[in-house]
């Protein structure tokens, strides 16, 4: 299992997890929480896989991630109904998704022959997409939408990773990319960190 | 015509149906219902197909298929001006719809060489994937998220299909899979059956 | 630089201006502003590449469209920091927008060698799918499902084009399309017009 196989179980893994407690709230049956889960989990990489061409997607071709990420919801509603979840517990498992898929979503682009900048797009886009897909079906407002840090983190993430990957460091790149999400979202959801909104009252 | 391409002309025009009386809710106009109605006869396997990479997607590689959604649109506007639609009218239409593309997913994916269990998989999601489409443009939550066994349904008839198929029955499989998410889905309409929910109070 | 190719960029900027307005509504921040405005400007020609086959899809292959998108995004957000922006604006662009990008996407079907009346319906969608991203990530009900004539404009523009194309005018065409468009949307949004709504009392 190469290292970034199993960084992608794991992104699969929490975004399924955040999937099943977006459910929970919402007091969903069993197989709602399961299809909420999975489409929050592999929803991202969907929509990299197709925007790239590289059909038949990813869970298609490899059923370990959607066998991942029903383990982690149905683990996720086992332990929920021991004992009351967290409440940061979703966040902070969207957060390390969102650091998950931001730098494997850009890495796929990169490896695709795609644009710096364009690859760097493209991991903000597989980053925040599983969430935002989650958060509308759920009836919630998207996180990426609110005020806290969040598109930010993303993107700051897969710009510091393009920037050392063209210099030369691409292993670095991706741990550093990982960090710098993951930091900047913590740091968000414990100090309610924000930038200046783009305010007007039209 | 084969079975299976008139079965999909009628889960086109079932689901066509259940979003021209969404949107006739919502009191939109006429091109409105058209463009709901179209959006969810067409979204799930739209869905399948790019996921799959067969494209051109179906619709555009055979008109009959935007035809056949229109005609059932403008007739379900037609005869809901005459008299007021039955309330059940939508969720059975979306009952017939779910079971008819549940099975064609999963067929389809098997065709195409998919893994069983991700088979079934794609199944669910071409089966519910319409109806969400127009439960969330419509501002509603969608019915797959709400307690009454929804994707359950689906999944048990994907799986049972699945399985006949594998066991080597695959046209009785199609018809198998078809009446047990259709029974299902019609009785959880009918005694508001539901799964116990996953409840956690964070 | 191709009229086609201005023209796309045309639409990307409009409806990258909608999107950063309607950001600036939701009181979200520079990136979630850059997030909506990219997501609205470049999700039309997305699902028409994806449907089409075409990928890498437009924006992959040609980074011009990110980085315009950004530069209306960013002059959108400078602007209406010093000047609160006329409340029309944002149904203006996005009435420039959808009429640029029905007679883009009907173009490119056609081009593609889909079927006329298939063709149409895709130039619908082109049009219509990026303002409906737009507004469902925003929690608003979508322009297009409200009662002012909107998908109505869309088909009318996108009938004539494929007529006229039909006839052997294209270039007249794009124009001719774009015209009725946006005259048929700018009138809607003036007057109030609006077709009879589908009615019933379920």
């Amino acid at each position: 299992m190469t290292p970034t196989f199993a960084l992608d179980l794991f992104g699969v893994a929490v975004f399924a997890v955040s999937g099943a407690l977006a459910a929970g709230r919402k007091k969903m049956d069993l197989f709602g929480v399961l299809v909420l889960a999975v489409a929050t989990a592999v929803g991202g990489g969907t929509l990299r896989d197709l925007v790239l061409g590289a059909t038949p997607v990813f869970w298609v071709r490899q059923p370990a991630y959607l066998i991942v990420a029903t383990l982690a919801a149905l683990t996720t509603v086992v332990l929920a109904r021991r004992s009351r979840p967290w409440p940061s517990m979703l966040p902070i498992a969207d957060a390390l998704g969102l650091a998950t898929f931001t730098v494997l979503g850009t890495k796929h682009a990169l490896v695709a022959g795609v644009e710096p900048t364009v690859a760097a797009v493209m991991g903000v886009m597989t980053g925040v997409v599983g969430g935002m897909i989650r958060d509308v079906l759920a009836g919630e407002i998207p996180l990426v939408l609110r005020r806290e840090i969040y598109a930010t983190a993303s993107l700051a993430g897969a710009v510091l990773m393009v920037g050392l990957t063209v210099a030369g460091t691409p292993t670095a790149s991706l741990w550093a990319g990982f960090t710098l999400v993951l930091a900047l979202r913590l740091a968000a959801i414990r100090w309610r960190l924000s930038l200046p909104t783009f305010i007007h009252s039209s």
